[in-house]
């Protein structure tokens, strides 16, 4: 991996993933919500950490909103800071999955490119990368608008902004497709939870989405 | 806060601080090692994460030299660097305490500047930050060089290179004051876990150090 950094080493720690996971009693993993502004990432997001920690999986979830205050407040909105707001992320979200967790990321994350690199990132690390595509046609989002953004961005108030002024890459083949106009929210947290549990990576005994 | 992000809002999520440390029973705390280079830093942090995890207490160690292949793969060692490094490593530290777990944190550090940026980033988000000093003598810590480190800075061949030739400025009011030429591993650990027990940060059931 390319560095800047020349005077370090890699330092094996004393608690590896495996007995940290075996620890904790269950399987670090990221799963990596895609899709255009108000298609319910963060909904579901919520929704799904909500339900996973009534059920004792312990799980995080960083959200694009709230990551921009704070690790990613020095970045805008350009392609070249996305890719770098995309690259820190899935860095961090490696680190919860390591750390044993279940690590939900909700971002718009709109380059195929960027999202490749997260799941590669991963990979090379043995980490499961679970992508799911939060899709709602650009009609219904623009419908939905809570907070107004596409009627700005229409209006030119908002540069850069995805499905308006600057691409949004569909995912070709991610582990879940999620039609948010035809499913409720626990349906979407139930598609998500079910699959978890399918592979393992959570308990089956958990119960399903009230 | 700062940010050059305008067209985002913040998102309260559905699971609160409080509402994850009673699932997750423990409280999220940031345990902040200070201290020159071969000082004992990773090696207290591998331990105090093992003897944590062994009693139940989720932790995670972010560890300066595994952090610089990753997430901070971009930075170098110049003080603007060092200042950006910091940065990020007190955002994602900060993170995991949110999500509940003992956070610790194992870097150099030198600039206490930084540090106190690190500590008002968790006191603004009511997360505890103890600074813990790794204290080692420069004779004692070049003695050591376990890596050749200071033998390389000492004849030019690294720059920037703390306590050589750039500075280690000292806590003058740490949580913590570890002084490893005098104390063993395990007692610099009992001494963490001590502190973490008497603010009720971990429960009380915690076993000494074998």
């Amino acid at each position: 991996m390319p560095t800047t950094a020349t005077n370090i080493t890699w330092h094996q720690g004393a608690v590896t993933r495996p007995e940290r996971e075996a620890l904790v009693g269950q399987k670090g993993v990221t799963v990596w919500l895609t899709g255009l502004s108000a298609s319910g990432k963060s909904t579901i997001a919520s929704a799904l950490e909500q339900h996973l920690l009534q059920h004792g999986v312990s799980s995080y979830r960083l959200d694009g909103d709230n990551v921009r205050f704070g690790l990613n407040s020095d970045l805008g909105f350009s392609e070249r800071d996305r890719n770098e707001n995309i690259r820190r992320i899935a860095e961090v979200s490696k680190l919860f999955a390591d750390a044993s967790l279940v690590s939900i990321t909700s971002f718009i994350s709109p380059y195929r490119g960027d999202r490749e690199k997260a799941r590669k990132l991963h990979q090379l690390n043995n980490i499961p990368f679970i992508e799911v595509f939060v899709d709602a046609p650009l009609e219904v989002v623009e419908a939905r608008d809570p907070k107004g953004l596409y009627k700005k961005a229409r209006a030119g108030e908002i540069k850069n902004f995805t499905g308006i002024s600057a691409p949004y890459e569909a995912p070709e083949t991610p582990e879940l497709h999620l039609e948010t106009q035809n499913l409720s929210v626990n349906e979407c947290v139930q598609a998500v939870t079910d699959y978890l549990t399918k592979q393992q990576y959570i308990s089956a005994s958990i119960k399903p989405v009230a």
